[in-house]
């Protein structure tokens, strides 16, 4: 990946000696965005995990402490995402040196938020910051891709990308593409209080596939990356409609019908779910309609009796970043 | 579809009296480009079919003869895709009048080059020029693909949406997006002197499909997409690879896998079949290194024993125009 793709903030700082203890943030993502099935995710301002690492002199990756709104993940290191992220950057590495990490989970556990990426991420970036030469945030891409395979059983990128560079990327088998699009789009994302396992949402989409289906999603998708690269609303309106995933999946999520024509009935460019649900996002071309809809949303799954939590973020939304301490206070 | 994206040259002319006859040239073209099965196709300077339309004042369309390359096509017009095509035309627009058509192919049947296409928009191109009021070229694609689908009993607009915009273009089911691409990039087609029905092409891909294959084709189409509209080879060449639609359909081709080889051994971005095939393409950035390619790809089929045609065209290729009259002299 061209590294001229990277914002001047993101280019990692080298160290004469390394910290011994980092502190970073990874927000939110909306995976797959409807027709980028386990390819496309942008970050999501507001929500997110955070993650310290420390150096240790012994040769392991230990898991000191899971705070925050989930505290019952594993804590052993191959049995957790942010583990297995960390012990693949050190054997990749071959570092001499360990890192203790501690999670501070902001992002509840299946959401659909991408709450496992995020612990890989931002553990990952605070681990990165120790190192004598840093490296560049691509290629944390891989390490991450490894920590993401504990949680859902399958390599896949959109969330990790997005968090990795923000705003709306691309990710691949292996490597991310950010796609710049205009700062006036916004997403509403809104997520019911209810848990929907990844390895279910997944089991959803077992068994076959017609090809005229991936014609007609492959078709959406070409339009939503056109108009993104054009700034088109117009174009991304007509794309903006999961065909292949949505189908299989929306059984699982409560109420969903109703609160997908909330998110459309603002003007939105298009609605789904986010990753594998049971959150739910929609896209416009302003702030306003946005706000309108994640209120709109949110009445619409109270009326089927479920409280939810709503984000308004603009689709180029933030990458994750250095932070002060674990301090909620110190998000970015 | 925004018709900004028409170039000059093809805005239809109006006529005070519409004349009682024209002529029309249409390319061949690359259906599919490997990566966007049914969506994405590009227009190659070179080969075409050329129609001559003729106003008549019965209610009909008429096929007045087939010739050229290929003859043994059906001129009962509910048969033929030109003369659906402009079926389509007259009752859409509920002409009064009817038209004759006659037919010079140039391109071969079963060539996997876009032939009935091709033969669908120069009867279009040529019977509009005799409406008091043409159609701008966008609008003409639906009665294409009326037409197209008598060929292939697929209403596929791959090839269509090349011939009538120029260039590489996305044709979704009802319509048509062009995406530039550097002027020095040029495709290598080379045609062997064997016949794949499109039909038994397409049986090929019947019965299902894993949902893997379709992450793994979609990350291909969005880095081509990607390549294209920045101008880059490099994303284009880590995408370009049908890993959909080519295995499936490559043992129908014979010396599929040397040719294909020959392809790539001079710098391809990457090659695959041309439409349904027989066909081969490969895609360069220069028009040297696809010149040298398509000898390779013609001595690869040599070898085995077959004669072939080759062409080298900008990947930007021409759109069906009007010509002065059915002499291949005029074809532009």
């Amino acid at each position: 990946m061209n590294s001229s793709l990277l914002e001047p903030a993101m280019a990692p700082p080298r160290h004469a000696t390394p910290p011994q203890v980092a502190f970073a943030f990874a927000p939110a993502s909306v995976g797959n965005v409807g027709v980028g099935f386990d390819l496309l995710g942008h970050s999501v301002a507001g929500a997110g995990d955070r993650a310290e690492v420390r150096r240790i002199d012994e040769p392991v990756v230990r898991i000191a402490a899971i705070r925050g709104c989930v505290t019952e993940l594993p804590t052993d290191p191959r049995a957790n995402t942010a583990g297995t992220a960390l012990l693949s950057l050190r054997e990749a590495l071959g570092l001499r040196h360990g890192f203790e990490l501690t999670l501070h989970k902001g992002i509840a556990l299946g959401s659909g938020m991408g709450g496992s990426a995020a612990s890989c991420v931002a553990a990952l970036v605070a681990a990165n910051a120790l190192l004598a030469e840093p490296l560049p945030r691509e290629a944390l891409y891989a390490f991450a891709l490894d920590g993401e395979a504990v949680a859902s059983g399958s390599r896949h990128g959109d969330n990790l990308g997005s968090m990795l560079l923000g705003g709306l990327v691309l990710a691949t088998h292996d490597r991310l593409l950010r796609i710049d699009v205009p700062a006036a789009w916004h997403c509403a994302l809104v997520h019911p209080h209810v848990v929907l396992e990844t390895r279910r949402a997944r089991a959803a989409l077992a068994g076959h596939y017609a090809l005229g289906e991936f014609v007609a999603q492959s078709s959406n998708l070409a339009l939503v990356l056109a108009g993104c690269w054009r700034g088109d609303a117009a174009l991304v309106r007509e794309g903006l409609k999961d065909v292949l995933v949505e189908p299989r999946r929306a059984p699982l999520i409560p109420h969903f019908a109703k609160v997908k024509q909330a998110a459309l009935d603002h003007r939105a460019l298009g609605a789904s779910i986010s990753g594998a649900g049971p959150s739910v996002f929609g896209w416009y071309d302003n702030r306003a309609d946005a706000e309108a809809a994640s209120v709109a949303m949110q009445a619409a799954f109270a009326e089927g009796g479920l409280d939810s939590d709503a984000w308004v973020s603009p689709v180029n939304g933030p990458a994750a970043a250095l932070i002060d301490s674990l301090d909620v206070e110190s998000q970015p």
